[in-house]
């Protein structure tokens, strides 16, 4: 379900956008699928620059971009009225629209209308499957890693990302699985867990991860944080629905107070660690932490690597900042703690269609 | 929001449900709108029996019954293919239609065609407003009590409908707020929290009891349990939004596996209490206990209160069956705990229009 097939090539619309953490979507397109990216649109130079070259609309059109993809995510969700034009007129020229917005494409007139006229497509990533289960709370067969965090916008997806690809390298059977709408568009499949109705949580994310071989990992990504004010119920009910043998926990370094919640302080590591493992042992007895992965963008690289050495020993954990160093460590963690590596008779046979 | 004006009188839709515990809406109609039922429809007689006169649907529109409600909760709340004939006979001479599950009445195309025709309302309880904002984790004015449980189905709305009543007799500005289709039919307001879309669940939790005057108590209707595999994570974002200065703990006397989940053991009471507190307490420090309350249909009187008592003792709480004995331990608590009976200079206003 949820099977995506984007038109490539892409045009990343980041608008306006100066925050960085909201163009979570945009930037994850450009670093995990450059190839698809033909170029990004900002409304000003003072905008995030995704490092792709800038067109406008007629200039993508004649490029031959067929996509034009939301890069920015607002707080709540909503489609803000000034991008309108922008996607009204991609619509116009025939190349299709993606987003992944909690808001409906259709529901703007205008957009639905131009693109009802080219044909184009109006392609809502965020939109859960229909008749999703309620939760069994049946175990399942195969291994489930989760990535959580202190706080959203910490690198779960990217680390999730990273140690497919190194888990994969290692020998491991190994997929990601892709829980929001970038991961979605990255992966090309996966359930948008923020756009479930409450009541189907835990059972969207059993079907996230289903029974597979027992050798085999899925790498799930993480959403929002255990202490998050608004978002924790999200990660709870990926939490208990993925039953999770392993997790690794994600923080940014030098962020103190929640994104967009200012007067709420991140949680420390340990916490952070000691109720992911209460909170999901009922669903799994042999939950544990394997690693920690920092996003350290905002230290210099010798700051960073002397407090990563610092907090891996601290906590007995291999401590990584996956786009620097991989997740490699991580790895070997995973497999002298489990040791299926050498239990699996062959490599990932790819991407299955399992969701 | 969700402002509900139901046209009495009700005829309330059993079929063929033999199960007390997926009768919760029609039961729960018939104990606290007596007044407002005029009959309940059952296919056979060994259908759970409301106590109400046995009307089919004709013989109920010859009565005057301006409601037919769905009286009966199936496990993923979809309406099942058998009731939809009873449904549009009802429609076709007029009657609106009532109903708290997920799946919309005017999916169903002979009911929509029906009730089109005869200029009847479609109903659905269970549908969240629009524009349902995100958390914003600030600590809001005002007294919160949630009810929490074992499991669904052991008292959680009875219980907090019978604390707004103890209450207010008691002097305490007091309301209850409703989380759920049968407790929403039954105030004519709240939110339907397990139809929220995730993001949103802590946001909806928060809009449910906003701020208020420093005595006045909302006594939040709880839903499903902090250790369900499918609905824990609602739970969690009733809790994390709610931010409750007290919870009574609900349990049905006797049940050792969760309803629905033959595999899954009940959690113990104190599990239950020592994780609401955990869990709520970065939302609200002061959380705590103040009281028990037990289901104990399955029980002699006898028993039950020689359970009870061993049970409070056990716990220091006052320990209480709300449809047997009402739950005025618990008020004397919460008077003896928070001191605002007497603070509060005047009784509940009555329902005020917040939600």
């Amino acid at each position: 379900m949820n099977f995506l097939a984007l038109k490539s090539p892409y045009l990343i619309v980041v608008g306006d956008e100066t925050d960085p953490i909201f163009v979570k979507t945009g930037i994850g397109l450009a670093k995990w699928r450059p190839d698809d990216c033909a170029g990004q649109l900002r409304f000003n130079s003072s905008a995030v620059d995704l490092g792709l070259p800038d067109l406008d609309v007629r200039a993508a059109a004649s490029l031959g971009v067929r996509s034009v993809i939301i890069g920015a995510a607002p707080i709540g969700g909503a489609l803000s009225e000034p991008w309108l034009g922008t996607l009204v007129e991609a619509a116009s020229l025939g190349m299709d629209v993606v987003s992944g917005l909690h808001q409906r494409l259709a529901s703007h007139q205008r957009l639905r209308v131009a693109a009802e006229v080219s044909g184009a497509a109006l392609v809502d990533v965020r939109v859960p499957p229909d008749e999703l289960p309620v939760a069994s709370g049946r175990r399942r067969t195969g291994m489930r890693l989760l990535t959580v965090g202190t706080d959203c916008a910490v690198g779960k997806k990217y680390t999730a990302l990273q140690l497919e690809t190194d888990m994969r390298s290692a020998g491991f059977a190994a997929d990601f699985r892709a829980s929001g709408q970038t991961g979605i568009m990255i992966a090309g499949r996966g359930v948008p867990l923020d756009a479930v109705v409450s009541d189907f949580l835990s059972g969207a994310a059993e079907l996230l991860s289903p029974d597979n071989e027992p050798g085999h990992w899925d790498i799930i990504e993480g959403q929002g944080g255990i202490f998050h004010p608004a978002y924790a119920p999200v990660s709870f009910g990926l939490l208990v629905g993925s039953q999770p043998d392993a997790f690794v926990v994600c923080h940014a370094a030098g962020r103190s107070a929640l994104s967009g919640w200012p007067q709420h302080d991140v949680p420390d590591l340990q916490s952070v660690i000691d109720r992911t493992v209460e909170l999901g042992r009922p669903h799994n007895p042999g939950i544990r932490c394997v690693g920690i992965s920092i996003n350290s963008a905002s230290l210099t690289r010798r700051e960073a690597a002397a407090w990563m050495e610092r907090l891996g020993d601290e906590y007995g954990l291999p401590c990584v900042d996956p786009l620097m160093d991989g997740t490699r460590p991580i790895v070997e963690r995973i497999s002298a703690e489990f040791g299926y590596a050498r239990a699996c008779s062959r490599p990932c046979d790819g991407r299955r269609d399992v969701v």
